[in-house]
């Protein structure tokens, strides 16, 4: 483009540090990889930092012997654009998001959607418009990718339909953030349910999306925020995102019983409710605590595939309650999340305290630690200097 | 009341005829019984006209020995008022509703509820406000009434929160068609699924719900409008509610057929599902049949009690469909029903297709014949003069 020198790396392959899944549940692996230049509609990042969220360990765990570079909430910089990329040029800094936003097709193209036809999600071990990979190692091995964004590398190749423009001067170890798990919370509050002033809200799981759930219905207004988790120390943490009451759904008790609690505090059910962790049955249980009528259920956790949910026919028709679903919070990436920043920049979202942790690039594999102990919230990976 | 004579019956038991419910399954019997003057807050109807509905049949079929009076779409005439009613005086057109809508509570007071918390729904035997019967045979036995109405007879005690007043010149035996199922299907498109006009509908089932809620959906401005339904010959009377399309799901048939040319049909699925035949697996076909993102499936249709309904975990999210259901097509009864009414008589609404059938009180039975039979949309029977 006029007035952009070429970099020193542009339209070549270039040499960087990846830290790879080669087995599932073992450290990850900091080696060095080929990264190729990007191909038309595609654009090479370089990665500033990325944070930790629960589905790169998902699928860290998986039985899935090809290396793969996971990774999929950060930040980073143009450092180089494929043909036919008008949107973006070298050195704009980008929030990757594993949700396409191709902006022509007729979900893009209508505010009811935030699900891109042109680009279904899927969990695809490849680029998203031509199947391969941009990836190699040094021995020529190809290494997937994950989520489209694969930021657990120095540099990765991403989608322009994956890639969210950032202008506002939002800090990068927030902006990173926003890529998924915040903005899934706030947007399940803000978009999928719609949550309005005075309403009372209930959220099964205060883990990182659970919270910005809290945190995405205080915005709305909602007067009551109650959070049920099986852990009681979630209360305190939960309190600065707005959670205002706390049911302890101890595992072993009757799992009627926080319905039960839920139905008394809420004067009837909440009006809405708010499934975060995966799991079917606390999907029943979101869903049996609302309130009849306007109740809404939303899912936000993903259960594993197969899995059920299941509810009473009577129950359905007689309650005329309301279950959804939503993806990425029902946010649509390239408009929403620049919603998000501003309102962070506006003091009205609190993204900082989601942060809990920062560790270098090479320490990756305690971000691994911290979060499955149930230490941290969201760590920051700094790519190294 | 001032200017209003006392009738000759008013603030005394009175004999009249009603057909009796007395074994499961087998002819309602018509006999004398004796009906008390109402209670406070309640009236006595004399009954013009009734209709029939399924849930008559299902209940008729139950194995309930006590003698019941089945009937819950009629209109009346007040005859006598209890104490403290003072938005209804005898002389007053009505239609009796199985919804309460007491206009008091915080339901009744809502835009966002139909179900009124003083006077929830149940499918009781006796008067909403004491619990008891205002019904005795000739031999003193108690006999039980039905949904809050008990229309077959040609003296019924209803409570207010159950009347609706009828101020339109409707004619009488289609204003009793709004009491519930025609109501239910119109107010299931238009208010609880919110159809758009330039939308697409599939609808399960092609009874009179699913014949009304084509009604409801044409109405509302859906361009396409597909029935759904073993009997081919549905099409044929669909077309006269609005139906555009059609789909013969023949009972043998891979399930999965349906769906797919649904799909096909609406290019990804149809913008509202409605199923009205209630059974577990049609309300999954519905929802699978629905477009992602702003999808929403609505269950109109009561399946046995305790029948599940069952989705799969990773679709609810992935997905983002909706789901809910809705009783009496979530229409405020005291409001909602005079502008149905007043919509038949902009010629905007059909209801005269409806009614298919009309006979006396003395032939009642026949009309379980031709609505067991398939032949009857609704038929009417009037009251003996």
């Amino acid at each position: 483009m006029a007035g952009n020198l070429p970099t020193a790396t542009e339209g070549r392959p270039l040499k960087c540090k990846a830290a790879i899944c080669r087995k599932p549940g073992s450290p990850l692996t900091i080696e060095e990889i080929i990264v190729a230049p990007p191909l038309p509609r595609e654009a090479r990042i370089r990665v500033i930092c990325t944070s930790l969220c629960h589905t790169d360990v998902t699928f860290w765990n998986m039985q899935d012997p090809s290396p793969r570079i996971l990774g999929h909430e950060a930040v980073g910089v143009v450092e180089s654009v494929g043909e036919g990329v008008t949107e973006l040029t070298k050195g704009d800094l980008v929030v990757p998001i594993f949700l396409a936003d191709c902006g022509e097709c007729l979900d893009c193209k209508s505010s009811r959607s935030n699900l891109c036809s042109n680009f279904p999600f899927q969990f695809s071990p490849w680029m998203p418009r031509d199947g391969t990979s941009r990836f190699k190692d040094s021995k020529g091995e190809i290494i997937q990718h994950f989520m489209f964004v694969s930021s657990f590398s120095e540099y990765t190749v991403i989608d322009t339909a994956h890639l969210t423009k950032v202008d506002l001067p939002i800090p990068p170890k927030l902006a990173c953030l926003l890529g998924c798990g915040i903005s899934t919370g706030v947007g399940a509050a803000w978009k999928s349910a719609g949550v309005e002033p005075g309403s009372t809200v209930a959220i099964f799981g205060l883990g990182s999306i659970g919270l910005a759930v809290a945190e995405g219905a205080r915005i709305c207004g909602a007067t009551k925020i109650i959070g049920v988790d099986i852990n009681p120390e979630k209360y305190e943490v939960g309190k600065k995102f707005g959670v205002t009451d706390f049911v302890h759904s101890g595992e072993s008790k009757d799992k009627t019983v926080s319905q039960q609690i839920i139905m008394e505090m809420t004067d009837g059910g909440a009006d809405y409710c708010f499934e975060c962790v995966g799991k079917a049955s606390l999907m029943e249980d979101a869903y049996a605590s609302s309130r009849r009528a306007w109740g809404k259920t939303v899912v936000v956790g993903l259960d594993k595939p197969g899995s059920k949910l299941s509810l009473d026919c009577g129950e359905v028709l007689l309650s005329e309650k309301t279950l959804r679903g939503c993806l990425f919070g029902g946010l649509k990436p390239k408009t929403d999340v620049p919603t998000l920043m501003k309102r962070y920049l506006d003091k009205e979202l609190n993204l900082d305290e989601f942060v809990t942790h920062e560790v270098q690039f090479q320490d990756i594999n305690k971000a691994f630690d911290l979060l499955i102990e149930g230490k941290s919230l969201r760590c920051v990976i700094w790519m190294d200097k």
